[in-house]
């Protein structure tokens, strides 16, 4: 009997259908399942093991049958099209696309030091790469009648996830239709993840990838596509991700005044040396290692390293491969949608006894990360961009001492 | 005799013939002419008169007859397409486009009083904003031959001007294929600005206007069009007009390291107040002004103000016409050519002595300027837009003293 009443709590959890995860990840929530990689071996390969690749699910895990799945997409003239997984993966050309995902949210810790926010509060691992695979949206809308008629009115492409919470409200957001429409766009219905099939936490059967986009549009367990002249109406396009002054708090925010957060801004992180690390004087160098990336399909061409708080700066070796791999041809202008990998090795300056490390970015609008966290602060912690900063501490050789 | 030698003289210096210029222009360089307006008008009209807007001249103006200019199209299949100024009014359809148009340079005293760099000392004002019309360049390479086949090894376009140094080489630069092509680019082949004919210092009869690009692609006095597989080889694009580490200096600086600046980033600057004015504390309130724009098409979504050193921000008001007149409608997303004017008035701390007024813009890929210029500094004085900063001096009403 005992045993029963624990089944019946248990399926009344509507997360006790979640998959199992990684033990390594750093939950940050686990109903809805929200976690991300140890930050020092996040940059250990360039393409993220799939079950390394932080998890960012706003609502429990929907339990999709691939037989029975049907994709509706609507909005067009003739009236909704509907596709199976068969269809999506028959019908239409297969593209391979590696493009980096991002939470709005990502460092949103070194938000939470300055003043504290509403949100989860991420380290600097809401970011992974992946090789995505599935059809182009583009290819999909324009098969469901997506044409120049359409173009004088539509002006977003919602999506709606099968996740759901208890009163029937459905994950959802959208993006324009240019991005949507493009062929540079590269906006893909995926159902391959690094080569395999899509996993439950990233949205088995289907999901949206919005290469260059903030990761909340990149919807999972997609049900529903609506090419419309709004934007979704969801809370998370409506009154989420969307960027404010620091001086706008929760009593005055307005959420019409600010755009939802598409194209994300440029970023770093050093992954390596951590925070708090030692490095040994002996040692006369440190070499220090992270992530950069931009949205809207900027390249990032520079990434600057400084390990006297600011003072100098050395030049990343950057690189998009893991090591030892042959590097890959750069992407056309406007597509590059993958992290780079950087790392140099600097002197520890002489007498020093702690290293402020600093990394930062620049991408090839040559936008810049802003040095100071405070002047972006914003009440829902998002777009966390300054200067990646870290201390370690030098540990003198004891003969000299 | 004295009067035929100075017309000898006269007739000598290739700079003889550039035109008159307005008094009210701060001269940079003579001789080329460059010029901003003074910063305490720039603002005064959304649309800046042509006489008013800044003026960079790399070479002299050179003196182009109307009735024989030519324009070459070249690098297409089927050999060059030679278009006369009545061809370009008459065999394309005329677009206009209200676009800004900034300098690399501009804002460089900033970075002057850093370290001194390599180039005209610009203030605030080597920005402005106008009306441009003419035809399409896409249009006119479409017409030339550009197509699918092209398409698959072209990635640029080469402009050439009419304007040369003693040794006859002229100014050149180039832009990726796919601004060039593309619909949503608005790249004008323009003849007319404001209204009115070129003026002959922003490129009579024909220049290039590449909407959300730096200045120096925006070729003037066009004389040459290019479609080709490599960038423009001159001086222009290949070693001036780059961005660098703050530690590159002169003797380790790799021009092939660094892309060729196409995008701006975000800016903004205040023009008003100036910067060692005075306000009356019996005004109570001080009322800031200025421009924010952003490259790419990416639209201004906010400028945030402070008078207090950055400890608290206001948000200002935005505007895209002259004050008094019907707002335009906002511009197709990623289409955003134009800069937007800002005002906002700020109550006096009490107990100020001196306000430390800042300026601060962010766009809709929420991109921001950086919060101090030394880290952004580089040899050749570029793509300095860093936080704008001015500090005025409080004067305290006599009675009250
Ligand atoms: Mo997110
Ligand atoms: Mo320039």
């Amino acid at each position: 009997e005992d045993l029963k009443k624990q089944q019946d709590v248990k399926s009344s959890d509507p997360y006790s259908s979640d998959p199992e995860r990684h033990p390594v990840l750093r939950i940050n929530s686990l109903k809805p399942f929200n976690a991300e990689p140890p930050a020092e071996i996040l940059t250990d390969n360039y393409i993220t093991p799939s079950a390394l690749f932080f998890k960012r699910n706003h609502l429990p895990v929907p339990q999709v049958d691939p037989a029975s799945y049907r994709l509706s997409v609507e909005g067009l003239p003739g009236g909704a099209m509907t596709l199976s997984l068969e269809d999506l993966k028959t019908k239409f050309p297969k593209h391979t696309i590696t493009a980096t995902l991002q939470c709005a949210g990502n460092r949103r810790a070194e938000m939470n030091k300055v003043k504290l926010v509403k949100g989860l509060n991420w380290g600097i691992a809401a970011i992974s790469n992946a090789s995505w695979s599935g059809a182009k949206l583009r290819d999909v809308l324009l098969a469901a009648g997506y044409g120049p008629d359409v173009a004088k009115w539509a002006h977003h492409v919602q999506f709606e996830g099968l996740d759901k919470d208890v009163t029937g409200t459905t994950y959802g957001s959208s993006i324009p239709i240019n991005k949507a429409v493009s062929e540079e766009g590269d906006v893909l219905l995926a159902y391959e993840m690094n080569g395999e099939t899509l996993p439950a936490d990233h949205g088995f059967p289907v999901r949206v990838v919005v290469p260059g986009t903030v990761g909340a549009r990149n919807v999972k367990w997609l049900g529903k596509i609506v090419v419309s002249a709004e934007e979704s109406n969801s809370h998370w396009q409506q009154n989420d991700y969307k960027g404010f002054s620091p001086g706008t708090d929760w009593d005055t925010v307005d959420f019409k005044s600010a755009p939802a957060v598409q194209e994300l801004p440029i970023q770093s992180a050093i992954t390596a040396p951590a925070d708090g690390a030692m490095v040994d004087r002996s040692e006369e160098e440190v070499t220090v290692q992270g992530y950069a990336w931009s949205g809207g399909g900027r390249e990032v061409v520079r990434v600057d390293v400084s390990v006297d708080g600011g003072k100098t700066w050395q030049v990343a070796q950057l690189r998009t491969s893991d090591k030892g791999q042959v590097y890959e041809p750069s992407p056309p202008p406007g597509r590059a949608w993958a992290w780079k990998l950087w790392e140099v090795t600097v002197p520890i300056p002489p007498g020093a006894k702690e290293l402020e490390i600093i990394c930062k970015a620049v991408d090839n609008s040559y936008n810049v990360q802003p040095d100071t966290v405070a002047p972006i602060w914003n009440l829902r912690g998002v777009l966390s961009n300054a200067w990646h900063r870290v201390t370690v501490k030098v540990r003198e050789d004891e003969d000299e001492e």
